[in-house]
C-alpha cells in the first residue's frame, strides 16, 4: 500500500538492484544476521505488487528521486524494465474521498487484488507493507471494538468506519496476508483487527518505522538512564520535503507522527521531561531529512550540561531496505505459524506493536535471539 | 593520585555533600543498579586520602571550581571542614621530576603510606584510583615484563624504569591495595605489575575514564552497525581548559588519549574508516569541554547521509560520580576475592582492560549482570 | 517599564556595578563608539526609576539572577545597597487585568510617577524603555489614528481602548519623556502616539530588542545576497527559559514575536523563502536561551548546500547593556532636539522603526555617523 | 594555471552552461553589481585556456564532478562539445619536480603560451587566474627582493629560485596578463614579481578565494565587535575531500592555508583571542567541505556565551563563479589602466592584496564603489 511513493519505490528500485548485483545490501539488517538464512526468502523469490491511489508509472518516480539524489541515476536505468514489469502488478487503492458506496465493497476489491497476486505469481505467502501517506488518529467508536458489529457497519454505504489504512489492513488478513505497518497511521491498530488477525492466525508488525531522529534517541537516551544522568529537557526539530513532508505539514497529519514519537520518549525517560516537538516541511530539501535536537541534562552537584545532534539523511534510503527486510522477516515468521503482533520486531518501529521496549540495545538483542530461533521449531 | 586535581576535588566534595544529605547521588551508577546494596560501601563508610605532587588545599581547589561552574558555591561552604579534613590525609606524591635516588624508593614510600592511611582509618581494604595528570606512553622494556628484573632496575639510582603513573600502581599493589586507572597512562598496563596483582590477588580496572566523546560514541557506533549502515568518516574535536586540556596542549602527552580513543572506534567500525581526532587546549572554557563530532556514512544504493553532534559538559562532573562507584565497585570486587583486571568494568573506560566490548549497551549489561553477581558467593 | 524583569534587574544591577567599577563596560555600544563622548550621559549621572506589577524586590530579583549563572554572586552582594535604593524608586504599574476605572486615570497616574521621579532626582530628561512581558498583536480601532477620539475612548471606564505598553507609552509621552520600545508589544506604534511623540517633539526608538538569533541573521543574510547566493529555507528554533519563555510559552504572545522576527528575514531575502520558526518554553534552561537556525541554499550549477548554527546565550547579558546605551543614546537624541522615530538606532531592533534596513553592516555604519553628528548642532 | 582541477574545470562548464543559457548565475557577483555591465566582458567574450601538469581531458573531470554530486550529469552532456574545445587551448604547465633545465626556459615556454593564445583567440587581454595545488610558504630570498638579481638566478640550471606559483606569474605579467591568485601559494606575494606587474602597468589580485569557513568568519567576527562583546576563543575544524583535501593532508602544503585564515581572524579581533584550527583530509566526503567553528564569548557581567556554525559546502561550486567574476573584473580593471594590487577585490580573498580590509561588509561596499566607477575615466 502506497506502492508508488518515495518509500515504496526506493525499496523496489533497491530489490532489483540487489538481484541484479549492482549494489551492496548496505542498510539491509537482515543480510547481517547471524542465522541460518535459507528460513528467509531470498531476494530472488520476492515478487511485487501494491496498492495507491496515484498512476504516475514507477519508473518516472524512480527518474524523479534519482534527480533528487536519493538513488543513482545509473541503477535507475538498469533496472528500467523491470520498473515496469511491477507497475504492471500494482492496482489501484481505495481511496477515503472519492470512494462511494460502502467500505465493504472497497475491502472485497482489495482483499481480491492480493489474492491474484498471490495465485498469478505462484506465491506461499504476501506480506502487505503499509507505506501509504500517514493519516491523523481516528476517535475510537464501538465498532472499532468489535469484528461482527464491525462488519456490519462496513455494509453501510452512508458510513466512513475505518480509515483508508484500515481498510488495507482488514483486505489483507482477510486475503490471509500478513501485515507490517511502516507508518503511524491507525490501519491494524483497530482491535477488532488484530482480532482478525488472530483468527485468522497471521502475524503483524508496526507501527511507524524508525530511521531518522528516533533511532537516535532510542540509542541516546539510555545512555543518560544508564550513567544517571537526569535529562531536563529533550527538543526536536525536523524539517522535511517530499510526499511525506507535504502531507505532514497539515497540523491534522502530524499528529499521529508527534505522538508515536513522543511516546517513545516518555517511555525511555520518563514523563518530567520538557520535550517540544517540530516538523515542518521544507520543500526545498527535496528527499532529505534534517534533525535537531537539543538535550539539557544535569550531572553530579547540579552541572548544566548539554547535547545537541544534526541528522541529515535521505529518509527514504533509510526506510527502504528496511521495508525489505520487514517484509522477510514477517513472511518467515508466518511460515513458521506465529500469530499476533511481533514483538522482536521493536527494533525497527518507533512505536513498537507488543511490546513497551524502546531501548534500541535491547531491541537489537531481541531481535537477533528471535531471528536465530527462525526456523528452528521446523 | 592526583588527590588536588579537578576530578578528584569534586569527587571528594561530591562525596562529603552525599554523606551530609546535600545533594542527590545524580551521575552515580551503583546507586540505580538493581543489586543487594549492602556489598557496596555506603559513603559514610569511606574515608579519603591520596597522594598529590602540588599542595594547594582542597578548599582553595573546590572554590575555584565554584567559580568555574562546576560546584554550587553552597557546597563548597556546607563541606568545607570535611575539606579540611581530607586534606590532613594527603601526602606528597612521587614527581618525576625532581625525584632523586632510586626509585624503589619512592614505591616504598608510597606504599608506607597507604598502609598507614589503612591502619590510621581502620579500614577493611583501600583502593587506589588514578586521576594524575596523563602521562606519555612510555617504550617498552624488558624490565617491564618481569617482576624480579623490574625490582632490581628500580634500585638503580640512575635510572627511571617507570613512569609516575606505574610507580603509584606498584606501591597500592604492593601495598595491598585495589587500583583503578582512571587515565589512559601506561600505570598498571605495565605486565609486570598485572603479573603482581595476580600474585598479591588483587583487582584492578581501567583505562580512562570515559565521559563525554567516547561514550556518545560506543553509544552511536553500535546503532550504525546494527542497521549495516556504512560508516566511512567519523571525525572530532575536542576544545578543554582547565588542569587536563592544559596538560594535553602538549602533543606528547595527548598522545596516549589520542590513541585510547581511536582504538575504541576501530574496534567498533573497523579500520578502515577515516577518523581524524584532535585535542585543543581552549583556557578560556574553564572547566568545560565541548566535543563536535561529524559521522559520515552510507545508506542503502550509496545515500550519503551524515550525524553530527556537539556535546558540552563540565568533565569533572561526569567523571567524580563515576570515580566514587569505582572505589565502591572495586572495594566489593576485592572483598569478593576477585583478581586480575575487571572486565565487567568495561562500562567506565575508554579502553577497557580484560576485554575488548566497546560497545555501550553490552557494556552496560556486563555491569549489572556482574554486580547482580557480586557478594552471591559470601 | 518591567523594572523587576530579568533584562530590568541585569541592566541596573550592571549599571552599578560599572559605576562601582566592578566590572568592564563589556556589551555596552556606547563605550566603544568614536564619538565626543561628552554628549552621552555618564554612568554617573543616570538616575533609574520604573514601574512593574509585580513586587519581588529587586534585590531578591538579582540574587536569583545570580543562582542561574547570569550574574556573579560577588557583584550582586556588592551593588545590593544599591539595589535597595532602586527599589525605593519603582511604582506600580498599569495592570491590564486587575486595573479598573478609565484607562486614562492609570495614564494620569504613570504620567505623575514620571514627572515626580524626575523632580525628585533633579534630573534633566527622563527616558522610558518598555521591557514588560511581550504582548500579542492588537486589533486596530478607530481611536488608535486619532488622538482626539483615543483621549475621549480612555474616560469611558467600560472601555479597554489600550494594551498595558500603549499606556506605558502615552504616560511617557505626556511626561514629556521620550520612550524605547524593547519588546514587539504595540506599545508607541499605535499612529496616535506617535503623532503625540511628534507633537511633544519627543524622540524614540525601538522595536524589540537584536540580542540573539536575529542578531545572526542580520548578519548572515547579507552574505548570501553579496555573494549571489540562492537561499532556499532558513528554519529556525528557539528555546529560552525564564520570565520570557513562560510568557512567549503561549502562542498568543508569541505572535508579535514571531511575527516581527519573520518580518527582518523576509525583508533581507524575499518572500520566496520557507522559514518555518518556532519559541519553545524550557523552563529547565533558566536565563539561557538556546537558537537553531539551519538554512538551505543553492549555489553555482544548482549545487545544494547548508549552514547550520547553535546560539547558546543568557538573553538578559545580552540585553541588559543594549538598554543602557538606548537610554544613553535616546537621552542624547532628545537634547540634540530630534523628534520622531530614530531611524540610526536600528543597530538594537529585530523590528526597527522608522527605516526598513535589516541588514547588520548597515546599521552599524547608520549607527556610527549619527552618534558622531550628535550634539554637533548644539 | 591549474586548468583541469575541480575548481577550474567547475568554472569552465559553468562559463559554457551560462552561455548556453542552461543555467542562470547562481553565485556570480558580477551579474548582481548595479553598475553598468558593458565594461565587463561579457559571458561570450571570454575565451578559456590553460595550463595543467596532469592530462586527464576535461570532459571526463566533468564527469567525475557530475557522479560526485557538484554538476548535473545533463549540463556536463549539454557542454562536452565545448570541453572539448577548451581542452584543445590547454599546454602543459611547469613541474616543479619534472623540470630540467634553468627556470627561465620554463618562464619563457608559459609566456609564449600566454601570447600564443591571445593572439590564436584574437583577445583583447587575459587573465591568468592560479588555481594550482596549494604550496608550502617559500623562504625570502634575496632574488625574491630584486628583478635583475631575480632574472640571472632564473638562467642557473643547478637552482630552483621560484615555486611553480611564482613561476606562472612570472610568466603572465611577462605576458602582458594581469594575473590572480586564488590560492595562498607564494605566487605574485614575491615582491619581485610586483615590482615587475608596476613595471608593465599590469593589476593583479588575490590571495586564496574565501569560500566557506573564512567568509562566514568575515562575516560574524565584526558583529562581536560591533556589539562590544568579548570574542574568548574561536576554534575551527574543516573536514575536506577532493583533490585539495588530498593536497592539504600534508601539514607541510597545509601550513600556507591555514596561516591565510589565521592571520585573517588576527586582524579581525586581535591577537589574544585562542583559535585552534585543523584541515582534515576525508576523502570519502568528495568534492564536499564540512566545516565546524565554535566561538566562546563573554558579554555583560562576564556572562559565557557561545555560538557554533557548521558549513557544509561544495567548494568547488563556491569558487567558480568567483573565478569567473574575477576574470571578469580584472579584465576591466586592466582595460580601465589600473595597475597593482587591486584592493577592492578584497571581497573575494581570505588574505587580501592591498589592503588589511577583513570585514566582509565593508568589502562588499569596497567591492561596489570601485566597480560602479569602473570605466568611468574612459
Ligand atoms: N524514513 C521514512 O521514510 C519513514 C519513516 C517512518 C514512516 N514513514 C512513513 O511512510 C509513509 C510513506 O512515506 P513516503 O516518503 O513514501 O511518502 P510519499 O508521500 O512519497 O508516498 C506515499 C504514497 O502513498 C500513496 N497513498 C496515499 N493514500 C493512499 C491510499 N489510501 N491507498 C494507497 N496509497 C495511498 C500516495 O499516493 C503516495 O504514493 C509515510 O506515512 C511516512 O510517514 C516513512
Ligand atoms: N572526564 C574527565 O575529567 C576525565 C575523563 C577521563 C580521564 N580523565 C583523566 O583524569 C586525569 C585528571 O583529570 P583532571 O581534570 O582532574 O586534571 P587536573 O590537571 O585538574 O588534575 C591532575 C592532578 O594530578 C596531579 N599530579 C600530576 N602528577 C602527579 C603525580 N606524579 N603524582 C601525584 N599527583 C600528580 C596534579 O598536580 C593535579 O592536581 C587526567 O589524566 C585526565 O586525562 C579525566
Ligand atoms: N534578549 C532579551 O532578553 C530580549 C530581547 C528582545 C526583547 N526582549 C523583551 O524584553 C521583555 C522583558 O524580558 P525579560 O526577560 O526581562 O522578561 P521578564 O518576564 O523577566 O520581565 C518582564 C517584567 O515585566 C513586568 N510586567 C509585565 N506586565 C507589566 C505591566 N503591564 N507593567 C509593568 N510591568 C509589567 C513583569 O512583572 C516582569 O517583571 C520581554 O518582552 C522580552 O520579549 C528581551
Ligand atoms: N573553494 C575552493 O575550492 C577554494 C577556495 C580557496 C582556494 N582554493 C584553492 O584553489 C586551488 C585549486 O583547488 P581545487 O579544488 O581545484 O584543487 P584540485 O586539486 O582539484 O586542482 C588543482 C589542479 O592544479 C594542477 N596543478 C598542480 N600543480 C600545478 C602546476 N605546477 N602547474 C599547473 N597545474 C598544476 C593539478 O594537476 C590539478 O589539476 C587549491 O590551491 C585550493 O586551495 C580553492
Ligand atoms: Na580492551
Ligand atoms: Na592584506
Amino acid at each position: 500500500m502506497g506502492a508508488r511513493g518515495s518509500v515504496a519505490t526506493t525499496a523496489i528500485t533497491g530489490l532489483l538492484a540487489l538481484r541484479a548485483g549492482l549494489v551492496r545490501p548496505v542498510g539491509c539488517v537482515t543480510e547481517r544476521l547471524d542465522i541460518d538464512h535459507s528460513v528467509l526468502p531470498a531476494w530472488d523469490d520476492i515478487a511485487v505488487g501494491g496498492h495507491d491511489i496515484v498512476s504516475t508509472p514507477l519508473d518516472k518516480r524512480a527518474e524523479h528521486l534519482a534527480a533528487a539524489g536519493l538513488i543513482p541515476h545509473s541503477v535507475v536505468s538498469a533496472v528500467a524494465d523491470g520498473l515496469r514489469a511491477v507497475d504492471a502488478e500494482l492496482r489501484c487503492g481505495y481511496h477515503p474521498v472519492t470512494h462511494t458506496g460502502p467500505q465493504a465493497a472497497a475491502v472485497a476489491r482489495l482483499t481480491r487484488d492480493i489474492e491474484d497476486f498471490r495465485t498469478r505469481n505462484d506465491l506461499a505467502r504476501v506480506v502487505v507493507v503499509n507505506v501509504t501517506s500517514t493519516e491523523p488518529p481516528v476517535p475510537a467508536l464501538p465498532e472499532h471494538d468489535d469484528l461482527d458489529l464491525l462488519a456490519a457497519a462496513l455494509e453501510d454505504p452512508q458510513r466512513t468506519v475505518l480509515p483508508a489504512s484500515s481498510v488495507g489492513a482488514l483486505a489483507a488478513l482477510t486475503a490471509g496476508a500478513s501485515y507490517v505497518d511502516f507508518t503511524p497511521s491507525p490501519g491494524i491498530k483497530i482491535p477488532a483487527l488484530a482480532e482478525l488477525a488472530h483468527r485468522n492466525r497471521l502475524p503483524y508488525a508496526g507501527a511507524d518505522g524508525k530511521t531518522g531522529e528516533t533511532l537516535v534517541r532510542t540509542v541516546l537516551a539510555p545512555m543518560f538512564t544508564a550513567r544517571a544522568l537526569n535529562v531536563r529537557s529533550w527538543a526536536g526539530t525536523n524539517l522535511l520535503g517530499g510526499g511525506d513532508g507535504a502531507n505532514l505539514a497539515d497540523p491534522a497529519q502530524a499528529r499521529g507522527k508527534l505522538e508515536s514519537k513522543a511516546r517513545g520518549l516518555a517511555r525511555l525517560l520518563g514523563d518530567d521531561v520538557t520535550a517540544p516537538l517540530h516538523i515542518d516541511n521544507v520543500a526545498t530539501l527535496g528527499e532529505r531529512k534534517i534533525a535537531w535536537d537539543h538535550v539539557s541534562f544535569e550531572g553530579f552537584l547540579g552541572a548544566q550540561m548539554s547535547l545537541q545532534f544534526t541528522w541529515d539523511g535521505y529518509d527514504s534510503a533509510l526506510a527502504a531496505p528496511l521495508v525489505l527486510d520487514l517484509a522477510r522477516l514477517v513472511s518467515a515468521a508466518h511460515a513458521d505459524g506465529q500469530t499476533g503482533p511481533l514483538a522482536a520486531l521493536a527494533f525497527f518501529f518507533k512505536d513498537p506493536l507488543g511490546t513497551d521496549e524502546h531501548r534500541f540495545a535491547e531491541q537489537t538483542r531481541m531481535l537477533a535471539d528471535w531471528a536465530a530461533r527462525l526456523g528452528a521449531t521446523e
